[in-house]
């Protein structure tokens, strides 16, 4: 795409819902090589009172993800006060907003939990932005993993501006915590909001980082699925998972600002809790043993760290 | 105690900490009756760095309880800007809030969910009100449970004021009210808040009304221990028992005042968390069949059912 193509919200849309396609393809691949079974997603279509839709896609007790969901949605209709306030307009304007959402939760302890979303955001008043970010959450931190998780997305990151990926690093580690816990969620990764086109050619070259980010996320999860998918484990490998499934369920209904404004304003609740896990524990006032590698993760689980 | 006593914190602070005593005793004792091994709750003190502190009292494992705790906290120090703004006070002012908090989940899905709160706060200022409240969260709703459930608290109510039941009631099913699931938690029971004495007769008499709650808590749970440890379950119960632990989750970490503000403000963590359940389940969009007892369950979980 050069530099001078018009980008439309049509475009965008048209790319997120290929996208969504795409990657439920790739998963749907990983997930059944070397298995007796091939799972496919389901999907639910659903439309908005307000207006616009979605297309939520689900996996279920598949070979490597034991619960995920990838969703699209496109959705428009008049802005809340609270948006037009943020943007100093006075006169009611509509909204139009696109995206694509995934949370993965494996069943083994030993493959990570990932997260994406990419979104572009229009207004009637000619405002628009683009946001987004792919973060990892392993139940156990391997210092090699993590490195070549950052690498990757500091290699897309870096075809667009060399700014972008200690930027969008740091704000993931700040997005990504749990302040009851003083933990991360994860080892974080990249996350952004309000990328702003000053113009079309400047729209253009957002749209083109916000497709890479997207077209990122296949290559990163299948990656670690095949990887980390015959790795051995046993019970307590599980109980740790489940606890830190625990921790993902409070960030995510607790800190999480997507999750608590779309429950608070009325979205499709099954969607927007497609991220919470098949199964989640809490233990009263648990702690790894000492030099354990559950303690090792904990110890890791903190802003700052440069994996790169 | 005649309505004449004054009533100072202190008072308040013994009962609260002797009920937590009682309760625990109580609870031990039910859940070993009829078992090889009896369990006793563990204890951790906490004190909090800007005054005061709790014992957190947690069973876990045990024989009809899987994981439960009781709390008690007597906390004080500088009252938050945004307490002083909600009394009309201009100058700095010192709290001290004083209660008993407890929720237990049981193994078996045919044993309710319980949750009691009593508390007492109190300015510098001269301030002080009276809250709390006992409610139910069945896996399985059964009319006669409930209708004996909400008579007993009427019954508590009906010695204090006659207003009181159907205003607490009525306050509960808000209270405990999912917007995002259109369902309440469980089938509500009392709850109060800002009880604010006139004098100081008033406030012996919603000392005693407060006493009365504390004092109905083991009686009630208890009969519930020791009439339904026995019934049968299998799977299909579990499975649902998890499931509708999710939404004790989902209504505990999104929409609890005390949860939020006890997270937001950095209160002891494990203590506030304490209310987690073992083990929660999610499946997407799950729906139970028609007819069964799920379903029913689910139809009964709304507000404004005249229990009594």
């Amino acid at each position: 795409m050069t530099s001078d193509t018009l980008i439309t919200k049509e475009t965008i849309t048209t790319f997120f819902k290929d996208l969504q396609d795409r990657i439920c393809g790739a998963l749907e691949e990983a997930d059944g090589e070397g298995h007796a079974q091939t799972y496919r997603f389901r999907e639910d279509t659903w439309e908005r009172p307000g207006g616009g839709g979605g297309r939520s896609r689900t996996l279920s007790d598949a070979n490597v993800i034991e619960k995920g969901g990838v969703g699209f949605s496109a959705v428009y209709g008049e802005a809340t006060d609270a948006t037009l306030r943020s943007l100093n307009l006075t006169e009611p304007a509509e909204f139009y907003a696109t995206g694509v959402s995934i949370v993965l939760h494996p069943r083994s302890p030993m493959v990570p939990i990932i997260h994406m979303n990419v979104r572009y955001f229009e207004m009637s008043s000619g405002h628009c932005w683009f946001g987004g970010g792919i973060d990892l959450t392993p139940h156990y931190v391997l210092n090699e993993d993590a490195r070549w998780f950052h690498q990757t997305l500091k290699t897309v990151c870096d075809r667009h501006d060399a700014s972008y990926y200690p930027k969008f690093k740091t704000w993931a580690d700040d997005y990504f915590y749990i302040p009851h816990r003083q933990e991360t969620r994860g080892i974080g990764g990249i996350f952004f909001d309000y990328l702003k086109p000053a113009d079309s050619s400047d729209k253009a070259e957002l749209f083109a980082f916000v497709q890479d980010v997207g077209n990122a996320f296949a290559p990163i999860y299948t990656h670690f699925m095949h990887q980390n998918r015959n790795l051995q484990y046993g019970e307590p490998e599980r109980t740790w998972q489940l606890l830190r499934r625990g921790r993902y369920v409070e960030f995510n209904l607790v800190w999480d600002r997507g999750t608590k404004f779309g429950l608070e304003t009325n979205g499709r609740t099954e969607s927007i809790l497609m991220s919470m896990p098949p199964q989640a524990n809490w233990i009263y006032d648990y702690h790894p043993e000492p030099g354990s590698r559950e303690e090792e993760t904990l110890r890791l689980l903190r802003k700052g760290v440069d994996w790169v």
